[in-house]
């Protein structure tokens, strides 16, 4: 029960440390019959990849997926889809500053105790790298789930929040910014505060919201895999993440039942929309909604005060080349996510009555 | 994989509608040789009990747990727990009013397409009513923890939150005010407000807080099943729950690498808990906290419109006797939820490493 | 994984003690809309039952199911199946003459090597009265499958074998002999043994033969959980199954590949069955027939040297009313495993394909 | 829930076709700091490989296995391990006299038949080049497994049968023929007859019997997941298996309990093994030892009626270089499956009690 699976269906297996020979996955149990778009999912790939734009990390991953089985002339077929990425960049760096030392705020100190052994070269399992693997299988799924349209996008940096109702913002805009935002002045903020903490050798968090639409309703399989605790496990399990919620969320606690009810309309859908899509744990048809809060990278280009591996106080500061802020490239991640938890459950719900 | 199991070694399993002769459920790999102290478990059935006071619902349900299986001489054998509570108020009820239709933000609809049936009985499977199985669960998952403390209490109710760091909160309070929460005075601001909200038979939502004290390094399995991922979905599966933050949770996103980072001590613990006690998915030994929100309840004692099973518009009311605020009687589940996800990760870890 | 659950997708978890309070289990994954037959399911119960005939154990259990969730206005909810069997008879019993003494060929030593403390009260979990749980679920997979028609009969008692092809067999006789055979005079030739070897206060092996007919093609998942494996698995996970073979078995084994091979008419089906209608882990359509091997009931009339949990060497005879060849009882447990190995992957098979 | 993973705690997860580009595997859950011996993985890929002697199929696959992540430094860090093995010698076929036609006893029919696709190079997935991954894996697991010793080898090529107690046999001789037979004259026996069965065409099926030593008290968990239910579910899913019995087997089917019970030593040892050393489905520290029934294997080198995907009759030989019989390059296929159910077992039992 070692935790490198998502899914019960539709199932990601993923392997692979940020600077081991590669990294990759199985996804086993898309269906047969299912025409690939390989370049939609190297499009996917091109999202998260380092490099794209001036605000992000500018190592140079080429990110290049190679799918071994389970496609054959075009379509898949029912076997299980094995691909690898190489990690062409690996040999290159040097690690031993970070060997025997524990960098505040990642994984490294964990991992140590918990394996009484840490791949020290950059991360290893813990690096964000692993998420290549994730948006491979989240294109995948996308494909399967047709219609249904999965779009994330930044809704804020540090305190620079986008307030507007999802309604309001214009979708179109979000892939012509480096910044993943729904508008385009808001974006331009954004991007001048992520190139001004980069300066300060600072990072900074962010929030990015996500909007599921078509969705077929019966998704969701109660009482503990609800279709909204899956999309938290999956979206709480991406790196940097701190928090989730959906519909009304935190907000939605300071109302009164009178307010936040929906009332239906005659043909089932609803008034309004508090419960974000879901109830009882399954989609009813309206808009899937939630936000997904990511804490500031914790390598930062400033001295930090930490310990080695045998508790000596010792200084140390982030070399290389790191996001100043995450969320601009974790906007493919999170629809990807969310792409695996519908595709699974869209094929569960196939068995829920006869 | 339909979604009444949850965990991986510490798996429970749940059945029962509201409404039905009974719930119960399976409780598969607990250790054998744990001495198994029942009014414990009892007692924290009472705590999730209806009528215990006066600001929640006063159905009556006995609520008493029997187990028929996997205990014998007060220790577990190490063969699956069954236990059955059963629904001694269940038959006194009259729902035809509701037979036919949906309750606005409640299960109803989505049930009823996803199955094609629907039990009409009060809720059926998606009556909170199944938490009571949770908790007898989580009740022997606490007394396998042994030292680790799990403490879970009222933070909100509507508007009115408590809003001191936990350290500074008095613990001990909490079971000794009917809103359980840790300060007592807010608790008295609370109660009255939730006694004001039953007087307009509407309802508030709420916040759970949750601290766990005495947490071993080394529980979560990355990269999927990390520790906060899986108490993430634990939580969001929880009736009426519509969000989850940890550590610094939502807070945190406005927030400088610079200033979120936790400096390490030399013995390995941290200076602040930002990170909430849990870093790349694997708890460090510094204490984990979290929120969870709820929504407000969904029955109300108001005329709302809503519609039938044929789209017929119609009004309908709120019958019987229902929580005006569900945060009081969450408590206790959350701190179960919290159980089992420390419960099964606490066992995985003892195969971490040769 | 503690292993009390088979099955992925339809799905049963148990629970219970020979001489606890009652056995029970849930059935996770049942489809919506499915018409229950209690009395049908009831009637698998009779034929596993204690007492049915004079040549089986004349224990008086009634083991009556009852149904406690999951099934609402007679047909199944999508929710989970929750059922129990009361020990009606547990109490009756003086077991301190096994309290500390290890049955020989039982499973009282490996159990408390194991966990360390052991229900000594006629065998615990590890006696064959969990199998009516497995009855249970066995029947309402039944009604799952529909026409899928699956016969288990006594093909062999100790030397005395039921050499018949099965199509040559009369299956209808199978349900009017107490030894539960296809063939009158190979049963009464078979019950004269059993009865002759109940007086010797002997017990005696046997095998029991299933045949399942009407198979849709396509059921089973390669590579790992191919059909036969599955169904290998579910026959020897039950009491005292040594072997299990399916098609041309180890008899198979000694023919050539030009003997052996299955081959095609026009329309898809085979001109011999060999292969047992699987190939390649997938029912080709063509029938499934399987043979299941019981060693001899380990509890005898007769006095056999053992050792207590001190290592002291010691004389024991059974006592009590036992079977005195167990495969009668056997042939409704074979059809139920069956039943839910077919049920299982009946329902994944709906995902194979888009 | 496809079926392409096998074990629950060590788990190893496969993918890929004979001629696609590559196959692979992850395992997940092998604990860190296992020192890993590369050399005796690629040792068993050796003992599995075509082309090894005379007897076996003269294809040139070279075998050779690419870890790419889950070890550092020599040792395990409880990663996932991942690894491919390429398939080299892919492209040189043809297989256009295959594509639409279904090759008798072969899985051509019932993959078609299943995921409406078939992938027609050379049995696709369906081919026992995926067992290269299960020895991989198997390797691992034995490196695990430290002292517990499993051994099999040929016990029977068609009707020539090797029928001495593995007591009285020389293991050692096993490697030292290309037959993998415990016993010298018997091998020579063996070759001979596997060279004439070649000769003619044909080919002809086996038995392969597995011993295993050392074994720790306690594994396997009841009631459905018992030791020896998971041997057989292991065994009956690599390619060609018929048959699996372990203890007694088909043969205590014959005898008396008063024959058939194994008596207690002292020490718990049993002066007999009937049970095959394991009792309720939990290893009791005697030996365990089973058989494992192969079919011959279904391409022949001679002309067979079959048809095409149309329904149309035709004539076909097969092509290339075939296995004459498949059992001697099995033994290390049974071995890793074994091992892998060993290693499964062995974590899992260490949760078994406090």
């Amino acid at each position: 029960m070692a935790g490198n699976s998502f899914g019960n269906i539709f199932k990601l297996t993923t392997f692979g440390e940020s600077h081991g020979e590669a990294i990759g996955g199985i996804i086993d149990g898309c269906p047969a019959g299912l025409e690939i778009d390989l370049n939609a999912v190297q499009a996917e790939m091109q999202r998260r990849k380092p490099g794209q734009s001036a605000i992000v990390t500018q190592r140079k991953e080429e990110d290049e997926v190679k799918f071994l089985s389970g496609i054959f002339e075009g379509k898949t077929t029912g076997t299980p889809i094995g691909f690898v990425i190489e990690n062409t960049n690996q040999k290159s760096k040097d690690y031993s500053h970070i060997k025997d030392t524990y960098r505040p705020s990642h994984a490294d100190y964990t991992y140590d105790k918990k394996y009484g052994i840490r791949d020290y070269r950059g991360g290893g399992r813990s690096s964000a790298r692993e998420t290549a693997c994730r948006v491979v299988a989240g294109a995948i799924a996308k494909q399967l789930l047709g219609d249904i349209k999965i779009t994330a996008y930044v809704s804020a940096v540090g305190e620079l929040e986008l307030n507007k109702p999802y309604q309001e913002l214009n979708f179109a805009e979000i892939e012509k910014n480096p910044v993943r935002t729904a508008d385009a002045s808001t974006a331009q903020q954004m991007e001048s505060y992520i190139r001004e903490i980069r300066k300060q050798g600072d990072t900074v968090g962010g929030v990015i919201s996500c909007v599921i639409e078509n969705v077929p309703i019966g998704l969701g399989e109660p009482v503990f895999d609800k279709l909204h605790a899956q999309f938290g496990k999956a979206m709480l399990s991406i790196n940097a993440v701190k928090g989730f919620e959906f519909g009304s969320g935190f907000a939605g606690t300071r109302l009164k039942g009178s307010e936040h009810n929906d009332l239906f309309n005659e043909d089932g859908s609803t008034q309004t929309n508090y419960s974000g899509g879901v109830q009882g744990g399954i989609s009813n048809g309206e808009d899937i909604y939630f936000k997904v809060a990511f804490k500031p990278v914790a390598t930062i280009m400033q001295k930090q005060q930490t310990i080695d591996n045998e508790g000596n106080l010792m200084e140390m500061q982030g070399k290389g080349r790191h996001d100043p802020c995450v969320v601009p490239r974790a906007v493919p991640i999170v629809e990807a996510m969310a792409a695996l938890v519908l595709a699974d459950f869209w094929l569960l719900n196939k068995l829920s009555k006869l």
